[in-house]
Formats: C-alpha cells, structure tokens, sequence
C-alpha cells in the first residue's frame, strides 16, 4: 500500500482505539518483558511481535466430570503487536482437549512470525503455522484468533462486517445443564431463565429423569441435546431422538461413537430431528464426511484452528446444503467468545456460553441480551482487556 | 458502531482517497442527476445511492465470431455511493450472455438499496439482490462489484488483503489466440511475447495446423486449449488431449458439450492434462456437481454474479480439492478486471486480459508486469477512474 495512506490509516485506527479501547493497545501483559505502549509509529519496526502468558480461568461453580472436579480451565492469553496496534486471543485447553501450557507454549516458541511483512497475509501466515505440528489445535487458534484481532483493528472494523454478515442475525445461546440429580437439575433450570434454550447432556441411564426435571421448571422452553456418544446403539438413538422430539427438542448432537458413521447416516435418515457432529468433526477436511451423516456440524474455534479455518467450515457447510451450530469451550474467556461470535450471525445455533462460567475473566466484549448473542460495538474480534 | 470512531474513520477514508484517488470521489458520472462532491458529512444522509450509465467497450481490433464481426461489448457502468465514498462496478454483456443494455438497466431499476442501514450487510444485500430475478448474471455481478469496491474503501484495503491473500502470489494471465488463419495466428503469437501463457481456442477442424502455427513461432512456451464444447466426442476429445499434453499444454478447458457431466468424467478419468469447466458452470450450486467431472472450475465475475460469490466458489472448489481458473470476458473495463484479479493470488490460472483488447478503459487499475497479474495498490477492488 501507499506509505501515505497506510500511515494515515493506522494513525486512525490509533486515534480510535485509544478512544474506545480505554487504553486497550497500552494495556499490556504486566508480566512481559516488552513495553507495548509505543504509539510512537515511525515506520521503522514493522514485524508481528507474538507474546503470551499463562491465565487460569476459575469456575463460578466446579463442576465433576467423571469422578474429577474441574475449578477452571488452563489458557494462555496471546498478543501479537504490529506497528503499534495488539491484537489479543487465547487458547483453552479443557483435559479432554489433549493440550496443555505446556505444550501451547512449546508450540508458540516455534512460531516465527518475522519472515511475514503483514498481518494482511493470514492466508499464509495460518498456513505456515498450521505447517509446523500435525495437532496443537488450540495453540494455533490462539495465533488465528490474535492475527484476527489485529487485522480488525488496522481494518477499524470488526470481522462480522468484514465478512458481510448483519450482526442483528445473531442467533440466541443455549445455557447447558450436565447431567446431575434432578433436584440440581432444577435448581439449574431455573438459574437457566435468562436463555431461550437449554442445552441437555444426555447419554446415561437417567436421561428421561432429568429432561423431567428440567419440564417440570419449564414445561415449553425449546431444548437442544448433547449425548457426547453416549447412546449405545442406532436403534436406541433414533428411539431416544423421538422421544426428545416429542418432548420440545429442537435438534440434537452427537448421538452416537464418533467413528461409527454408518449408523449414524443411517439414523439422520430416520431423525426427526437435526442431528449435528460434534466429536465426529474436527477441522474442514472433516466437513465433506459429514454431508449424509448428519445434518449439520458444531464449529469450535479450539478444534479447528480458529477463525480463518471455523469461516470456511461455514461456507462449505452452507454449500453443502448443511446446518451450522457454533460451539465453545467451558472457560474460554471472552476474547475467544467474542470472536466466535463474529460468525454467529451466519449460523443455526449457538452455544457460546463458557465466559458465563468463570468470574475471572480479564476481557468484556460480547454479551447475552436477553438470550441473543450482541456484538460489541469494538473493532477485530470485538473484545477489550478490562479495567 | 461508535459514533465518533465512524465518523474519524470515514474522515480517514476520504482524506486518504482524495490524496490517493485522484479526487475519484468527486469524479462522478457528468451525465448524472447528483453531483457526488459532497465532502462534508454529517451523518444525516446515510442511505445507499445507485447509479448507472450505458458505456460502449470499443475493441482495438474488431474480431469476428459465428460468422459477425464484434466491435465492442455493451457494459452498463454503476456506482453506489455512501456517506461521500463512492464504490465502481460494471456489467459486461458480450451477446452470448444473453443480456443487454437494457435488461440490465431494467434490472437495476428494480433494485432498492435504502432498506438496508449499511454497505456493511453484504450477504443481506446481495442475497435480496440475487432474489429479485432468476437471471441477469451480469446485472447483479455489477452491484456487488460496486459494492464491494465502497466497502473495501470504507475499511481503507483491498479486498485481496481483506480477503488475506498474498497480493505478490497472483499468476500469470494468459493471453487469448482465436480461431483464424495461420498467418493470423502466426502474427498474434508474436504480439503476446509479453505473455508467459497462451490461450487457444481450438474446436476446429483445423486445430492441429493452428497450434502448429504458434509453435512454429513459439516453440516452447506454455498453452492452454479453451475447446469451447467443440470436440464432438469424448474419444476423440481425449485423443485430442493427448496431443495437446505432447505439445506443450498445460490444462484443457470445456471439452464437449456442457450437459455432457458423464463423458466429461470418463474423459477427466483418463486425461494427462487437468480439465476445466467453463460452460458447465455457472455459480456456486454448480461447483460440487463438478467436482469428480472435471479437476477444476473458471469462475468469471459476469456469470456468478460478483465477487462475494465467486470467492466462495473459490473456497469451496479448494475444500473440495479442485483447481481454480478466474475468467473474465471480452471488453470489461479495468473496474471488473480488477476486481477479478483480487481473488487471482489464491487461485491456478488466470485469463484476465477483458481489458487489454479496449482502446477506451474509462479506469485503470490491475497492469500485466511481465505477464503477471500485479494488484495495483488502491482500496476497494482496486481501480481508479482515468484522469
């Protein structure tokens, strides 16, 4: 670009954010070594910078899965500075995730961002640090996640707008209720009124008892299931599917083993109801598997690498004739939030709701109005570090 | 968005186009009702307004197809201007396409932009203007040119940047060769030595002795066959391919007839060259029908309807694991050649030369550098009016 106009630009997006951003693009890591506070632009230092840190998200209210409480989530908070402006992500690595600090940190050692003059190369730039391991799936996400951040601030737009999408579609959040004693069950339904629809992990023995639980707090509110695999059998699932039918579901995810495609064509054929993959499905090469099987895929920026990877899943979903749902980790913070949320104007359902479990989070950004999804009105992926 | 940071970036827009520009915004249509000076903004009149005017591509050399001699390619040119910034589009009829000066202005007649509070809303936007007729490719491939080319100067890039591609990874474009005598063709090969690629189109009786013409003037460098659906079967089209590998080509495109899907498989089956649907497709419902058809697909801005939906024609013939050609047609302007030529970093082949055959380009903006696409370093799509 004009060295003119690229200078007046970022001195707009400057002049912005420090308006809106309360300071965002000064207020980096305490822990780092580098000062980030440089407005001064001379031009002179125009490489990517990528820093990060380890951040333990805490729990509102542990929870126990399979025998084990989770407090929190471990992430690592990410920046990545270019010529003044930080764009910011994470990753989180829930247990089941295979992914630790650790090993988020050896990946990111690895990340080389100077042999790349611009941001503006995400296509490459993602492409190369897709190159450097097979996995780490969450770590790169953080790298998408923060490139994204910052390109959407040197745009001076956030990614809803820059992709065409009305932020005014955002769908509703489904609020999940796990599988508890149906006096919890309850207890959580209730808490659950603030969301139009809830979200039910079915798959054990007690599943009719708490979908009871929850009608007898909200005999008409729509619910959507997540059986995680846990029925044993197709003929089973699709029995199971028209019962949640007939019950006020309005689609349900991954009924059955991940690999056991098959069957599981073989119930969508049958289903009353929408199914989605959710195990089943990991990145884009997965989506093409997936037409006939299911009716749709669950989108998770920390399976999928993040942004750039969740945007093209949703455009080869939708030419697939398929559904979109728009999933999360529990403990996310709300930089990954917000930036799954630019993509949830485009989607059928989405069930971002892991910022509401923690009470540590050290971003604001998208927020649950009423039960809608509502954008920040904030440039990049749409979050700030709070004050 | 905030208020202010709208307003500081919009001031920023058009500080930056008026410098870079030329003073395009102020350069409107002189045959128009409304002076498009305006510079100041108050934020009052935010609505979308679209003009249109008949303009008439004149070729530098007539050349005769089907037995007429074509002079020129009707266009309607189109700008939509928001808030003082104004977006560039064109639609391109050469007679084939089966629209006209006419159809198109009727076309745009209908279309109304003031339901909408933002060019921002791309997807609602063009998805109503997709609604409002079967037909007229070219009509709606002008609005979202247009479209695009304000949006990308709202946010200060170019969609190749916006889009994260690399601009300096664009191809080569190949330089067309029509059916005629050898001596004719013998002439045109010497005129496109600036080009590293060169596109014949055979289907002819004469084929053989028409590429033996170019190589008795270029003896090695690289061809590409555009058969037009002229071999008339699905032998002898791959008798034909075989020759043409021997001979130095590097792709086939459109072989047979364009409803012929189970011959053109049998064909790509066995071909020793990628094949190319041109005639076979259309827009993004046809890509996936492709796919196993042919190894790859031509996307051109008039038969898709635009940018938006050519780049996800792009992205999905990727996700499927196509090829990708980006065409053009004869006598665009600058305006849709350099809007097609985003999209040229990400993609196989290009054959964007529409605008080096007309003696009065009212834009100029993409240039062949050494027979290679270079992007010129303007926002939008990337093309500015002519002084």
């Amino acid at each position: 670009m004009d060295q003119n106009r690229r200078d007046f630009l970022k001195k707009a997006v400057i002049m912005t954010s420090a308006g809106i951003l309360a300071g965002g693009a000064s207020d980096a890591f305490a822990s780092n070594d580098k000062k980030s506070v440089s407005i001064s632009r001379g031009g002179v230092n125009k490489k990517m910078t990528l820093r990060y840190k380890p951040f333990d998200a805490k729990f509102i209210h542990p929870f126990g899965v399979s025998g084990n409480m989770r407090t929190g989530t471990p992430l690592i908070l990410v920046e990545i500075e270019y010529d003044g402006v930080i764009g910011y992500g994470e990753a989180a690595m829930p247990p089941y995730l295979g992914e630790t600090q650790a090993s988020v940190i050896e990946f990111l050692k690895k990340v080389n961002l100077d042999q790349f003059s611009s941001p503006f190369e995400l296509d490459d730039i993602l492409t190369y640090v897709d190159s450097i391991t097979a996995y780490n799936f969450a770590a790169k996400a953080s790298i998408d996640i923060a490139l994204h951040d910052l390109v959407g601030k040197l745009l001076g737009a956030r990614w809803c707008d820059i992709w065409g999408y009305t932020a005014s579609k955002a769908p509703t959040t489904s609020y999940t209720i796990g599988i508890d004693t149906p006096e919890v069950v309850r207890q959580k339904t209730i808490e659950a009124a603030p969301y139009s629809i809830i979200k039910v992990k079915l798959g054990s023995e007690d599943d009719k008892k708490l979908v009871e639980a929850i009608r007898s707090v909200e005999p008409t509110k729509p619910l959507c299931v997540d059986a995680n695999q846990g029925w044993k059998d197709k003929s089973y699932a699709l029995d199971m599917i028209h019962w949640c039918k007939e019950n006020g579901f309005i689609f349900v995810e991954q009924p059955i083993g991940k690999y056991n495609l098959d069957d599981m064509a073989w119930i969508t054929e049958r289903s009353p109801l929408p199914t989605v993959a959710d195990e089943s499905i990991q990145r884009l090469s997965d989506v093409k598997k997936m037409q006939g099987v299911f009716t749709g895929i669950n989108i998770k920026l920390m399976k999928c690498t993040g942004l750039r990877e969740g945007h093209k899943m949703l455009e080869l979903a939708r030419a697939l004739g398929m559904k979109v749902m728009l999933g999360c980790m529990s403990g996310e913070t709300s930089v990954a939030i917000s930036a799954a949320a630019q993509l949830s104007p485009a989607v059928d359902w989405a069930d971002l709701d892991g910022n509401l479990l923690i009470n540590n989070d050290p971003f604001e950004g998208m927020k649950i109005v009423d039960g809608k999804i509502t954008l920040a009105d904030l440039p990049g992926v749409g979050a700030v570090k709070r004050k």
